[in-house]
Order: structure tokens, then sequence, then C-alpha cells
């Protein structure tokens, strides 16, 4: 079977128990949520969120780059929300790493060394600091635009506010 | 209340039915899902898939960028993936809309224009061609490495898959 078919047989199941009444564009709740692509959680599951309340943002450790900015402005400016949380997380693939060492493990794979960094960071509460200082300074969100983070703990499912008042 | 005691009570009802016994970090499936930020859907429901299947990368209407390059880069080479499923949607604020229009928008919202622009498309199978060819051309990728791409429709839950052989 290609992967189109098996992925296909996934969304029959979902088409199944798919209800949209209740969604509409605009995110109900006016929330972006930030996080790692990791495949253990949602960004919505997560924080105990439904369908319909947040943005949903995800990348290689939840880092901001310049596409989360172009992502969080577009939310903003023309479906209403006016804040973002960060979250990123323990036991993630960015965490302790070196860029020469994710570099070479990937020119290893793929036969071309990237000339890019992949953002990985040595302390996960730290990292959320420097994405909500980022947020906080940038100049494509609205005045009053409230930046909250958290780290979620793979093993407990809890999430740890990072304090960021320093 | 404040946000963050808010999320933080959303986060309870997820600590309740936690489950970690089973999730490992690398995806299961060896997929990596490319899809928008829209608040209707994840990137795993759409698909079927199930916790720790695949990775979820999420951004304004799930266009192939940098920063997406960087994370499918990392989830190939590091997490060992070696697929990614590209899904658009039906009624995306990207859809029909110009750079000029979007930008005017966020510099009324925020008062600074950006002059980056938003990844904006007319037609939606073709947003997911265009991307799929990008991802194709990617020498960070793997051999082999698959991509395949859907338009999901969020009035009926249903994925077409985009014919892209031309």
């Amino acid at each position: 079977m290609s992967l189109a078919s098996d992925l296909l047989g996934g969304n029959t199941r979902h088409v199944e128990r798919f209800d949209a009444s209740e969604l509409q564009v605009r995110p109900r709740r006016r929330l972006a949520v930030l996080t790692c692509m990791d495949s253990r959680y949602t960004g919505q599951g997560v924080l105990g969120l439904a369908l319909g309340d947040a943005h949903v943002i995800r990348n290689a450790g939840g880092r901001v780059t310049d596409d989360v900015i172009r992502s969080l402005a577009l939310s903003a400016a023309l479906l209403g929300t006016n804040a973002c949380v960060v979250v990123h997380h323990t036991d993630c693939g960015l965490l302790g790493r070196s860029d020469e060492e994710l570099q070479q493990l990937v020119a290893a794979a793929a036969g071309t060394r990237p000339p890019f960094s992949f953002l990985p960071f040595d302390d996960v509460a730290q990292s959320v600091r420097d994405d909500l200082e980022t947020l906080r300074a940038c100049s494509y969100l609205p005045p009053g635009y409230e930046v909250v983070g958290f780290v979620y703990d793979v093993r407990t499912g809890r999430l740890e506010p990072v304090d960021d008042s320093a």
C-alpha cells in the first residue's frame, strides 16, 4: 500500500467522528501556542484546549524564528489572537546538542552539510526565556500582546511555568 | 486570573489522564506532518495518527520555509523520519490574500509594516504542489525521503490527495 493510501485510511476514521459545527477560523480563546514538533503531545492537549481555541505553531524545539514571527503576526493582525504561549519540553532532541554535532548528523544522513543553525540549547527554561524576550521585542505584534512560557515534562505531563520576570 | 494560571488549570486536566508509558522520542511511524497553524484540527487528528507516531510542524499555511527545512532535516537525521506529509486546508487565512494586504493589516495592528512575505496563495492544491517540489529539491533530507500532499477540507474533515505527478 502506498503512503498516501495508508494515510487516507487514517483520515477515514477522522471523518467518521468529525463535527465542524462549532468551529470558526478565528481562535475562540484568542491564543497562539508555540511548541516543539515532538510526537508525544499536541499543543492543544497539554493545555487542555479544545479544537477551535488556539492557533498551534510547531517546529524543532518550539523556537522563535522568522517563520514563527510571520505566523504570529498574521495570527494577531488577521485572526485576532492577543497572546502567545511558548512551550518547550524535557527530553528534546535539541537539548544539550551543538550545531557542529547536528550539522554532521545531517551531512551523514543527507550528504550535504547544512550551513544554518539548528537552534539547540543547554537549558530548557532558559531557551523559553530567550524566546519570550524575542517575542516581547517584536515590532510586528500589537500593543498589549501577552507572552507566557512553560516547560512541559514529557514523563509526567506537567507544565512548569517559566519565571522570566528577571 | 492571570493567563498563566488559567492555562495551568487546563494542564491539570491533561495530567489527570496522562499516560506516557508507550511514548518514545523517535516517531513510531517515521513520519513528519507539515500543516497549518489553524485552530480547527490537529496534525495527528486529521490523519488518524496516535501520539508518538509523527512529528508535527505547523506554521501559517503549512508552507515550506527555511525553518521547516531546519525541523525536517533534524527530524530525519536525528530521529529517523523518512517521509513528510504536507497538508494545506480550505478556508485558510492565506488563501486569496496578497502580501500588500497582509502587510497593511499587520502595520495597522502593530504599527510597523513587515518587510517579509506571508507566503499567501491563490490555489490551495497548487501551494501543496509548490511545497512538495521544494522538499524534493532539498539537499538536507536523506536519499529515498518520501513526500506526499493533501488538501484538508475543514467543512467535511476529508483529505483530498494532491496529484503532483506532473
